[in-house]
């Protein structure tokens, strides 16, 4: 799009000359072809070292900038509308199921579903009316896909797993596989055996949940892996077997939570977080990213931090250490002066 | 199935409504539908609470239910029965290729293998017999897969790559990537170069190995990254070039193994543990959650944990010094006291 | 291959049996059938104990071997060469579009571009010259892979994802995935609400750089997310929406960068590490393994570690912490004597 287009489209005006305009772009990261935008004045330096193209300010801006200008009244509102304006088109996926994919006939597909090229459904599985299911996912035997639900290419669900509607799963996620389980001993000759535990239960997951890129859900040894309505999950995230998170929930990416604990509603666990198993976390608690939570959380601590976690003022209080400690033989190192002056009295 | 129909199944008898159930689950998690189970009186309250639609109970449990009971001498025991009952029933994979896979006439299939839908199978590839190769896999240029290991759909072997019998691979396992291996410099000019070292080797799975979804564990630059037999890997889980798993160890979800190192016999390397390259780690010794080794571990201290990796002791010390120093600084201020007492006098 | 064949290729002489070699490996992890190198005699032993079936040795090394010995003026090279003989031989892409790829009319394939089977190329695309698309990949609309490309199975590149050239893609990678962002609040009537805010940018990667299995890169809020040239990157790392990496930098498996983070030229982020959201990492920067930052890198520092990461000198200076407040507390011990003595004069 040129300047003059943005420009119009924002209901702006442009100042300068009229480029061609092709993507948004922070004052700093901006380059050729990039409409950037400032709003407060305290960034003038920013402004003047662009390398964007062009630069949405408020009319009361009255510090130039290095590249034409287009005057709106909110640049910060006005860039995200410009956003959508260069953003790709979203792709369109029409109802239909596409000639190339495998749908098993005792599939149950609903009204306005797609389905992708090269997408296998098995028997007895269930896609809700309008779904989106994209290319190359595998839905196996007797899973069952909620309305509105949006399935990006290449993630699997294993036999039984539950989708909710209106989910988002995105690409390379992993659905329903078994468990780590296993019984290992040594048998009376004193051979050692390790034993698969069968992973007999599935994976349910509610309405409204999203989930990132290659994160990986297990289903569970018996009963169900429950993921509640509206958890928010991020990429490269491992849930173990029997876990159950009631809902309204975020994992944030990289992060994991072992077999059979339970998270409450709002909680937040943050990046490379880790949650031990068979314990409890309370509603509303927050993990601190690269924590390790070891022991059930009641919630009378509502952000814990660090491995072992433990409160804010703890984990500060540990940082400090070395500090104190120095302070401390300094003082030690005075008092063994003074007790030697006293001695010699 | 209906509680009635459970009850016989398990040779257990109904007291109550004939209720229809769909699924195992916890006294606490379970909800309209599901079966439960408790054999201690202690645990009284959470049978009187439970969502469940029936719960297993031992004959002389004399303290009632809210819901029907179904009386068994084992509960436990009967409720892993019903779970069996209840799983959704493992899909068959008949032997035979789908029509839609596109395997290279060079490659060996044994008998009965399985081959589903859009799998491909490259030349000199070879295929025991009896396994499983579900839909939508890739098996590069001569890759080997052993008599009957199960591979779940979307996983992808690079050329070479060997597979013993009896493994289960789950979906979104990546086996054979180039390992991580860069030369770079400074070229005479002063101008930087990065250039990528060749990676020649293979990956080498032995008998009876589980890998858990979406791990990854790359090719050897020259001979062999291998995983001994009987080796369980959890899911997200790193292994780097050359990395050498003698076997019958565990390694828990989103851990990690740099180049080079190896791992004895019964290892466990807990979750979002890190393991250095280029050491050893002896039979039987165990990496602590979140635990960083860095250095060989001779197999002295049997459990590590922190990071860098130390004894439990170590550790427990290291968790306690904030309040050591505590108490220290008290001391010290009331020697401080009495030293300066003693000054006056 | 032959002994004798293996050792003329090398330009080096047989001595002993003429065995057959399939592979190279380290003296300790060899066995029969490798070839093995030694050229420092510091190792005899290693020699000694051997498994392998052949190994390289240099003209002067008079220590004899337990299996045949092939003379090489110079051991490690020539085990290099030899590590490319036994190498599977890399599979061949030629020119050309599988039949059952389904390619959109309107995507533009450059000249001698491969095209594997079951791969998906939405409208728009465009793929240069002398690429390849492996089998099973995902190509949304509009994306753009440049020249020589080398994109292996199963990765996914969502719509209006831009590729350099000379770049190499592994299996599994998710290029273009919706960013983590929602605002959430309560609404007047006190209920919870979570909305997803769009993710309008794109992901743009510049050429020569190389990406790990299952490593996901999240499209940007707005603009792009920018991986720079030469830039590589390792198995199961995650980098968050609108990240800027500028080039010349590495990041080791499992490491994460959070959203709208900057990272210099020639920084290396070492396994497992994690860096926040909104700061900044100057050039040449190293992040150590596990480590945590939180605040932005001037580059004062070259090198951080720990979590929160700081100097090396300060993170050594916390693992002595227990050890000086041990000999603080003998001090004050022998100081409260000491005082006490003084009292009793």
């Amino acid at each position: 799009m040129t300047a003059r287009e943005v420009a119009a489209a924002l209901g702006g005006t442009l100042e300068g000359e009229d480029v061609e305009l092709r993507a948004c772009g922070g004052l700093e990261e901006a380059r050729a072809g990039d409409l950037s935008f400032c709003k407060d004045p305290k960034h003038v330096r920013l402004v003047e070292s662009t390398k964007a193209s062009a630069v949405l300010l408020p009319p009361e801006w009255s510090l130039g900038a290095p590249c034409s200008i287009i005057r709106v009244a909110d640049p910060n509102r006005a860039c995200m509308a410009a956003a959508r304006m260069f953003a790709p088109p979203e792709p369109v996926r029409a109802p239909g199921v596409h000639p190339t994919a495998v749908v098993d006939p005792s599939a149950k597909i609903g009204e306005g579903v797609h389905i992708g090229p090269w997408t296998v459904v098995e028997k007895g599985a269930e896609i809700g009316a309008g779904a989106v299911v994209e290319a190359q996912v595998f839905v196996g035997e007797g899973c069952r896909i909620g309305a509105n639900t949006h399935i990006y290419p290449q993630m699997t669900l294993r036999e039984g797993t539950i989708v909710g509607a209106d989910c988002i799963i995105h690409c390379g996620v992993r659905l329903g596989g078994d468990g780590y389980g296993f019984n290992n001993g040594r048998r009376e000759d004193g051979s050692v055996y390790i034993e698969k535990i069968p992973q007999l239960g599935i994976v349910e997951v509610g309405d409204g949940v999203e989930i990132g890129s290659n994160t990986t859900i297990d289903r569970a040894r018996i009963g169900r892996t429950y993921i509640g309505p509206m958890t928010k999950i991020d990429n490269l995230v491992q849930i173990g077997h029997n876990v159950k998170i009631r809902g309204y929930s975020g994992l944030i990416a990289q992060s994991g939570v072992a077999g059979s604990t339970e998270i409450g509603y709002g909680c937040l666990v943050w990046a490379q977080a880790g949650v031990s198993g068979h314990i409890k976390i309370a509603d509303g608690v927050q993990v601190g990213p690269q924590a390790g939570v070891t022991q059930s959380l009641d919630g009378s601590v509502k952000y814990v931090i660090g491995a072992p976690a433990e409160s804010m003022k703890e984990f500060g209080g540990r940082l400090l250490v070395p500090k104190l400690l120095a302070k401390l033989k300094a003082e030690v190192r005075e008092l063994k002066s003074r007790v030697a002056a006293l001695s010699k009295r």
